[in-house]
């Protein structure tokens, strides 16, 4: 007796035999898996107790596993703290590419990528996104990390720079407003994890409403024009 | 004969005798001259190398004196931290109970208190003043720093309150647009350290101009109306 055996399949064609041992890709899987596992319970480990008050231990207890098995996915706990920042970053950088193919105005794009800005800051990673540091990390990785940020602000002007050409963004300062608009979504991670009364979606929607039209009175919700004509013709309230 | 003697004023009646040793007052000013300075060189090298990495000696150096000088003011590293947060927010607190006397409409006053802030993160403060965090600080301090940052707050959600209710600022959630505003100027510390092309004041009066107006076109560089009647009757443009 043997626990391999041949399986047949519904249409009677004979099957590869089971191994005891998962694929290969399976593996692959399983280790992806508990490797995020590992990076999410540090994100929460240091956004509780702050990084430098975070050890090793902590979190493999908040995972009831050895140290040991932490140290099987990742090198150090500045790996760690570098990892919660990327799985941050990369919902916004992949905001950022998905709407280069909408055909959309500049402003409506820019929302998208601001609304996904801020529930990333809002979520288990944001207080990393914001706090990694040059100082928590090693040379390359903290080169790494400003170069994402860097490229997300490029992206965040570029949006900028392309509502204004096409007459949906007010012209401004591209640099000044983008930093601005990402510095406001940036604070959330200093106050949301103690104010949760909304959604991480519910904030990135109510500051996306104040980023579009300012504190300023509106004559009727809110004033569209085509900024380049400078007419002082007002259009249809937009619902708001 | 001694160094001590009677002085005789221009108009030949005579003074109280000169003393070597200095009036207490002028002790007391020269103490706290040389306490702000401690603070100040504090603020400036943990903007230098961070909180963390930063030492008393590295303060002392900076000042060109020793520890124990330094501990003449200060108890603690976290005391220091502790000063320049409440330096950085005085000007705040300051502009705060300014803005109370003056017959202005809210928005106006809530511009007012948003520039001092504004330059207040971009002052050798600004750091502290946003990274000052529980972890590093004892519990009262603490609790003092969070009733300070509490305090504020307030403030501008009580400008933003009393701007709606005379019409100057649109209809909006007070609390989500406090925390849009105040974080994108909090957030000057994080990138003004390395970007210093503009002042203070001048990001401060960038950031207010993309507060007021937002990014929506509007049809001539402003619009003005009062919210409370939803006119569609745009005001005459205004000076930016």
């Amino acid at each position: 007796m043997t626990n391999r055996r041949s399986s047949t399949s519904a249409a009677g064609k004979t099957a590869v035999p089971a191994s005891p041992w998962r694929a290969s890709h399976e593996r692959r899987r399983d280790r992806e898996l508990k490797r995020d596992a590992v990076i999410r319970a540090a994100a929460l480990e240091f956004n509780r107790k702050g990084y430098h008050n975070t050890s090793l231990d902590d979190i493999a207890a908040r995972l009831e596993v050895t140290k040991p098995t932490v140290y099987y996915y990742v090198t150090s706990k500045e790996q760690l703290l570098f990892e919660c920042f990327v799985a941050g970053v990369e919902r916004i950088r992949s905001a950022c590419r998905e709407v280069r193919r909408l055909e959309l105005p500049g402003r409506e794009r820019l929302n998208a990528v601001l609304r996904q800005y801020g529930e990333a800051v809002a979520s288990e990673f944001g207080w990393c996104m914001v706090r990694a540091e040059q100082d928590d990390l090693s040379p390359a990785m903290s080169r790494h990390v400003k170069a994402l940020k860097s490229e997300i602000d490029q992206s965040i002007r570029r949006l900028i720079r392309e509502g204004i050409a096409d007459g949906s963004i007010h012209p401004c300062d591209p640099k000044m407003t983008a930093f601005a608009l990402a510095g406001a979504l940036n604070w959330i991670a200093h106050w949301y994890r103690e104010d949760q009364s909304m959604s991480g979606a519910q904030i990135a929607e109510a500051f996306v409403a104040v980023f579009e039209a300012g504190l300023r009175p509106r004559a009727d919700g809110a004033v569209e024009a085509t900024p380049r004509r400078r007419s002082r013709r007002t259009a249809p309230a937009l619902a708001r």
